[in-house]
């Protein structure tokens, strides 16, 4: 267990209109994060002490190391020195199939030839999505609302990044919240999967822009819409095509751009397709 | 050489006010690029293929790899699968260091005894910068203003970030754009030295959140300001504390907010320390 505190109020010197005077802020705290798998460390990453089993159900999902929550037998957070060590035991099997392919990437770094490798390993291929329900304009507007009311960290701070899961008819499921975007998506995964629903049942939404690694994680949940208050790259809308995800980003107050597969999105919005 | 457009113009469905009509928005690129030294492949980024050979030195940087511009010898851009491979050739004692440091690293993946090992890597010290100029508000002000004038990629799609080096008496030396805040750092890193200018001799001045990697890259590149329109993270602030760097964060208009070494900042900034 770790007692990390995930806010910290710090003295400052601010700037106003020509003066200058002392007060105080309250910024997120940020911490390496280490996951290991039977004592040996797969990666690290900068966080949010806060959702870290989550963190670690949704990052295992996300690397391909489980594809089901019950895969993960166990998570034990601990100190290690400046950060926390995630310690993820695996069922056997799945504890298996990572060790063998372990033995497979050993050796020297870096044996991509040429890069291609890697290359083609960071764009791989996403599932498809699948999903019966449709959205109205007025469930976009409230799954937006529920996560802006869902982020009690960023109220605080004002610097964190916030992933959510609203289910059509039900409302947000869970929000989780990060300095990272892509480690409050992996929380976020982490709690729906954990809560034993299905990513086909809702939606996706973050505060973030939609990078193509943003639209990998919630076609590997099986989420069919991933909704943004900001822009995609072309690359992240290409991939969300190729997933049949309807892509929805610039979404404020009651406006909202669709990118792909319209046909989830109810109010005529392919009514005037030319 | 690679031929890649950065921005690309996509279809959408707009739906504003109630109704909905067929548009068109510019977004940015985002494509996988590998960086290989001696042909070897060290990372994949996903990144905004525009000034690569910028963001080569400045990784390579940040990465330890060099630690000034002319240990890299060339730069060659090559179309790899659906990415781009970044061909870096080091000097040859550079390169001999790299070769030793990656024989040590071989072996199975994940070798730290618990992730301690990873998680001192990931907070490694910093240097500790220097910088004899003091900033008064309204070069902080021209430092912004000037940030802003240079998001060309941001004014077309509203998606990017940007980062920028601000030399007192002289304005905005560069600016370096990316769907990626770390990328857009190191890219605007590698455009500095390779203008053969020193990170003592200016300000850095980013658009996004300060997290403590920010900290770090402008740490290794010596400048002693770091300047953002956003807030940092309670370890970044500690990690400039230890860097002795000044750490200007939501600064917008003509406000702004020191966390710490005010001393670098006139306008009486310290005069009401209690």
């Amino acid at each position: 267990m770790t007692d990390r505190k995930t806010v910290s109020n710090v003295p400052q010197w601010q700037y106003r209109q020509g003066a200058t005077r002392r007060a105080t802020r309250v910024v997120p705290e940020e911490v390496p994060v280490a996951f290991s798998y039977g004592g040996s460390t797969h990666a690290v990453m900068m966080a949010t002490p806060d959702d870290l089993e989550d963190f670690a159900v949704g990052f295992s999902l996300a690397e391909g190391i489980i594809r089901r929550a019950d895969e993960v037998l166990d998570v034990e957070l601990l100190e290690a020195g400046s950060g926390i060590d995630v310690q993820i035991t695996l069922r056997d099997a799945t504890a298996e199939a990572l060790t063998a392919r372990r033995r497979r990437m050993a050796g020297p770094v870096g044996c991509g030839l040429c890069g291609i490798e890697s290359i083609e390993q960071a764009t791989r291929d996403v599932p498809e999505v699948t999903g019966t329900f449709k959205l109205t304009p007025a469930e976009i507007r409230q799954a937006l609302d529920g996560l802006a009311k869902g982020q009690a960290l960023n109220r605080e701070t004002h610097a964190v990044h916030a992933a959510g899961f609203f289910i059509p008819g039900e409302g947000l499921l869970a929000v989780r919240e990060d300095v990272g975007r892509h480690n409050a998506l992996d929380k976020l995964v982490g709690a729906v999967l954990k809560a034993g629903r299905q990513g086909a049942e809702g939606v996706v939404v973050v505060t973030s822009r939609l990078s193509v690694e943003m639209v990998q994680k919630t076609a590997v949940l099986g989420s069919p819409v991933l909704l943004a208050i900001s822009a995609p790259t072309a690359l992240a809308i290409r991939t969300a095509e190729e997933a049949s995800m309807t892509l929805i980003g610039i979404a404020r107050g009651d406006d909202f751009e669709v990118f792909t597969s319209p046909e989830r999105v109810e109010a005529g919005v392919s009514a005037d397709v030319a």
